[in-house]
């Protein structure tokens, strides 16, 4: 427990390269290496994801749930639907601005002794769920003491 | 990137006029105009909804994603299935308490340089599950320096 | 309003005894004295729940709605389908993966004079979705001043 502690930030963005959506992309090392360089020890981190295709979580990073969560994603705004975002701007993405609104764009995740506080199997992970690859800036901010 | 900055807290209320679930407002403007007045230029900005039938996310603004948004918000918990929180209130809501639930009450977004980390086509939105119009107070916090 | 105040940070981790999933605990007693312990009046609590297949958001924690959202939980990643996790690791709970990974696993709510801005009806609650019952950390942040 700490108590009344005199709280600074640290800030710093990484760019992360993502495949066709649903892809998923696992940044927890990147984030571990922007905790040991801040030297804030207990607090939040927050992760967020520029773009309204895209979004963040926090799954057990094995293929099987990658794909479990791909085919999840997809059912709950399947890309075979027609949306109304298609036929003002014919993008092909209707769908994907719909899966990223319902995910969210950021994550907050408590931080003690300078970890992450995640189970021993599980990862912070960014989705891109447009219908090209792109490259996504993630802006990490670290609040504490 | 800022290191080891102290820290400050800004923090204002407004208040957001819905209609009808699922309404969808974009609240970017009065946001952008509280990060200018706290003159918090790096760190966090969250907004929190109050009441279990408001939830807030971020989309590309325009008609066809709000409508599309709708339409999936009202897949995931659909208006015309029997909920058992009728059988106790009929208040006639019982999706909108779901719906609410899976998105989610708050939302917490990168600030950088006086500015929220968003893509050029990118709103922060309120949103509004219930069976009748709302006034409903967001709660806006900057935390940073 | 306030405005500049100097923050500090608050952090305690509380221990939640769940049964098999999807079990929803109404913890809102717990932080609202962690909250007056903390003596920090204005700015943000974040709650992270430690583990992939546990999630959090905010209800009205009665007993109708607690049903509706485990239907609705259910309905987005049925534990009867297959699950490409199953074929791997046979513990049975693909489901349980997914669903968490789509609820999120933390939240942020504003504080203001002391109190969480939730509706009179709202409780903050955990979510376990795991195919056993487990005893859960739950790591709670207040920053503020």
């Amino acid at each position: 427990m700490e108590y009344r502690k005199q709280v600074s930030v640290f800030i710093k963005s990484i760019e992360i390269s993502l495949k066709t959506g649903p892809d998923i992309c696992d940044i927890t090392p990147e984030i571990r290496q922007l905790i040991k360089e801040s030297q804030i020890k207990n607090g939040n981190l927050n992760a967020t994801m520029v773009g309204s295709t895209g979004s963040l979580t926090t799954i057990e990073f094995e293929p099987g749930v990658v794909e479990d969560l791909k085919m999840a994603i997809n059912r709950i705004a399947p890309p075979s639907l027609e949306y109304e975002h298609e036929k003002a701007w014919h993008d092909g993405n209707g769908h994907s601005h719909v899966q990223a609104a319902l995910l969210g764009p950021s994550i907050t995740i408590a931080l003690r002794n300078g970890r992450m506080c995640l189970g021993t199997w599980q990862q912070v992970v960014v989705i891109n769920h447009d219908n090209h690859p792109r490259n996504r800036p993630v802006e990490i901010t670290i609040t504490g003491a």
